[in-house]
């Protein structure tokens, strides 16, 4: 199992097993003289951590991350930054059915006849447990966007669970840290509370859709035509488990658009850049930023390990019922809100670093 | 701009403008030993070729493919092929206008901003243009993966165009190639005509949805975490121009269901290989095929070249009305149903070869 | 057969066979608004041209090259440049005898071995032929470089022809382009001249040892571990033909020196940049450039297709012996010297891009 | 700095600093189900430990390695290997003086110039600590070949320390363990002994050749052009610290040569398959092994920390005389053995997983 690895400049490589001894990212190619301590990673490890609401996975996990290299004095050097997560609530013992039955919609049964080796404990390198490397690395990306470009802000939410989505006119920044769900809209947030416990209680899962936004991205950034910027963007996001699709800007619904309703029209804004009459694009033209806001929605599947009986075939071909015991989560699209966000940290770094590489500095002037 | 190059070990590499002497594709890693000539190739460009319709662009380019490299007696040798198109239809007048204004939702401006050079003439490397070296090389890969595991079949077709989608009770894959869209249902083919006449004459355009499934593939193809197959179909998809949005099996929809409807059951089949109850995976699990069909769908937004009037500005600033005249596809979600087969070609042969080369084979027998 | 491409951010792919209609180099990464022309790359491509003394092939190739795409205006776009050379003198009737055959020394019975389809027509893709394309690749490289940091300046030249090396005190950079040897000591560019008459009348062939400097080039490029300045500039010139060693500043001596005697002091020099009392290093340490000349050489070993008739086997693994006809160079290594200068222009290159990439500039003042 | 990873699909990422925490190399697209454990990887690792006689580095570092990733029951899994070895003794103090003042022959003063921040705790990333982690990929590789081609073999041992080679005609395997330089000749060793005595009293250090002969390994591998399997060999060898020059087979004597001389006659074996009369080639042909033995030379400056005084600059720019205290290695050459045994097991697996994924086997037959 090659590909462990994404991003061109800003190169991250997860590693580790739900239940091995340990999990982590190995970071090559972050800028020197980036201001950058455990703290800062952890603060958004925190956002991610399992066992904060009922709505989560019951596993305690701390998730202390501990940099093992590449950062001297409190600054990065240049070298590969090494971000380690012990695990420790690894109670493998729930697991013990499953290492015979393959969970239907879940990697189990592909593992097993791509490698012929499965880890049983915790589904392994498929667990949801690798994207707590991609939130350390994304704290590290975040830290070094800060450094080049002050002022990228980059903020995830959910807009959908199950068929309850938000309502667009409620938005609300505040609200998205005051509730469990990561959710601007403090109504929705009460409906989806109540749809939860009956899903939880009942033993199911369901889906949601996760957005997130990065502000503050300068124009320029993307490589047509096979690294464009929304090309990483889907694959960061895709590569997450159990996500199902990825849009950019009005995504599926472009499908529905006129070229006249689709034109984000342009004019002169007052500081000498160009402003637009809205954004259908998702801040990205032919693969480069065009300085608005980058918007990129995701789906999230539910989670497969459900209380719910489900027919399936055990590794030696025979018919079996599961059901899934274990604490997972009901939703688990509400923690790839925290992981959403350092996706879009590792991929507009990336491209800032490339478009620098290659290019210098944006070199059409307008006006 | 580099990253002009997709895949892993099948690494096709694009190259040319829409308005230059020629473009094409160098295909690097094909193995040795695949028959192929120009006219398998052309067979599949042809279905590509604008002017085919009057709801393509009416440019006329017989789209001639040429092998410069790579095949010795009809046969690959293992070394680099070379696809070379000519261009010969290019009226480079009718760009004349906007080579001072960006026409809005267009990569006109970014590239602009990225390069400080702008090739006008028909939007240089963003033309859908470059889309025709990708289909060249997607013949290419048809062939190698038939010489590799036969039976595999890869099919495009439209399912929706603008608000208007297909019934999927009337799917008929005899009607794929009986119209100009596409269109597995016959009804809807002609409802689109009817729409398309009224939006092309209104000097208008429109998006789609395009769907293209694989059927054959093996189980056991896909990387994880960072190579699924699903994470570069995204990227595949999302990097074909004009593309908003990207779904696997159920795709967004997939957030409103739960972990029940979600999961498809497994049975044993009479050739002791696994079956499904249902395909909500779309083929695919933690990122590895299941051996069902692999079904990717994506949003085309609408062409940005219309003849309606929108505001923009021009390169120095100034506040312009735009009209693009000259001979552009009135929906060239179209023309992207080969491209987007070409790109699943790529990926699924690529995947295949990692397979081998990483693993040899599939390890884990299920019965 | 994959792996056809160079360099990180500069990258250039290489295709096209000796007897084939064409070949040519895709070069991905460069710098937009880069001057060139086809002319200038003619400059470069027409000192590697075979034909142009008794001590080449005799093989008449114009090598003229076309850029097919990437170039507006005479500038380049950041889009990817097609660089193609046409072949036109292929008499393939010289070949009959070896495609049977396996040469002794040459990779003939390698490329059979493994692909299983031999492009005998003058050794296909294995052949010196393929050169020409890093040497267009390059003539863009010295373009950019020039661009990007005026006054690096890149020179090769022959110290050594089988075992008759150059007197270094006797070294003249007037004299390299004075002798069809690329020579900097007249007095050996005689005595090679005789030597080589006589290996050709015999039918024999003989090695070269090739030394290319790069002066210029600023402090700081290169980037540890595995894509150390000297690693990328070791990897380059070992995949020229027919080279089997590489070395860096003192090279291979290297071994026979005291740390006393290796190391080179520091000074600070009158423009406020250390000065080495010696360049033992060769202008590179730990990885990165110092500031110094650049120095690498590399040995060229004799030209396998000989008269001397030679044992072998034939492809049904029958006892044969062989004598290679045809126009083959006695010193294939005089023709490396712009392939080395090449390799050398398209690494500085491709380390400056990654340079400003991953680091923007120079960090660390002195003084 | 990026680039920290070599290998194609044998992917090695190494990380740490001489005095940081700890170190490790995190090793992706290992196969699955290979056996191994801790103890097979500590046995690579005490081969290189330092402290082992007096002819090496006086720190005193267990080197034990911790298996973190990837590695269930026994057997690889197909996930990224996380090896992890911790620092213990990390005398800081004895670095104080170079804090400020750059060792002439060392990459302190291009670290500071191209980062601007300098991890002066015994170089930091430039230690030749980081080659810890090599050896341990290196052990991981060999067990991966086992499993995947039984009997190759892969040896390194010293020809030269300073001007003292070894003697040929007294090479003998058995020696190679037998004394502290890996020296296959008993005599020699003697000498070494008493020379490298005199230059450890005196302060000084000096220079080495080490050779690395891999066994076994089957006609095919490699990947022309530009990830030839000597390209690659001569990329691992140069990115090991303190490397000046590789060669392979008759390395840079190949230029003495005369095209008779150099050419390796071919005949049929016993068993079917080809035979030389000689191996100048060193094993590989146009890029690909041929079958016999593959030999690669390098050669190791000497040592930079001496106490030797020399001139040289502080940051500030002042001239200094510099004499370095610490445990340095008189010979560093001594201990890059292992660590050539180790890219050497790297490479050859990399490129065997490259051949099945791009051909799947060897294709064509002789005889």
């Amino acid at each position: 199992m090659s590909l462990n690895s994404f991003g061109h400049l800003f190169r991250v490589t997860t590693w580790g097993e739900s239940h091995g001894p340990a999990l982590g990212a190995t970071v090559d190619g972050c800028p020197p003289g980036v201001a950058i301590d455990e703290a800062q990673i952890q603060h958004w490890l925190d956002r991610r951590k399992p066992g904060q609401s009922k709505y989560t996975t019951q596993r305690r996990e701390p998730d202390q991350v501990r940099i093992l290299s590449g950062v001297f004095e409190g600054q990065t050097t240049g070298t590969p930054v090494q971000l380690m997560i012990e695990n420790t609530d690894q109670r493998s013992k729930d697991y013990s059915e499953i290492a015979e039955k393959f969970r239907p919609g879940h990697a189990d049964i592909t593992y097993w006849q791509k490698y012929g080796i499965r880890d049983y404990r915790g589904g392994g390198r498929s667990s949801a447990r690798e994207t707590a490397a991609r939130v350390a690395a994304g704290g590290l990306a975040r830290a070094a966007l800060n450094a080049l470009v002050p002022g990228i802000e980059i903020r995830g939410y959910m807009t959908q669970i199950g068929p309850h989505g938000i309502d667009r006119d409620r938005f609300d920044p505040d609200q998205i840290d005051a509730n469990p769900f990561w959710c601007p809209d403090a109504t929705a947030a009460g409906d989806w509370a109540d749809y939860l416990d009956g899903l939880r209680k009942s033993g199911n899962s369901v889906g949601a859709v996760v957005e997130v936004v990065a502000r503050g991205v300068p124009a320029g950034l993307g490589a047509p035509v096979y690294g464009k910027l929304d090309t990483d963007l889907a694959a960061a996001m895709m590569s997450i488990n159990a996500v199902k699709g990825v849009e950019i800007g009005e995504g599926m619904a472009a499908a529905t658009l006129t070229g006249e309703e689709n034109a984000d029209e342009i004019f002169m804004g007052n500081d000498g850049r160009p402003v637009y009459s809205s954004n259908h694009a998702g801040g990205i033209l032919g693969g480069i930023s065009t300085g608005q806001d980058v918007v990129v929605r995701f789906a999230v599947k539910p989670t497969s390990s459900i209380l719910k009986p489900r027919q399936t075939i055990t590794k030696s071909g025979e018919a079996a019922e599961i059901i899934t015991k274990g604490r997972h989560d009901p939703c688990v699209g509400i923690r790839a809100v925290p992981v959403g966000e350092a996706m879009m940290a590792c991929v507009i770094l990336d491209h800032l670093l490339l478009h620098r590489g290659q290019i210098g500095e944006n070199r059409g002037s307008i006006g």
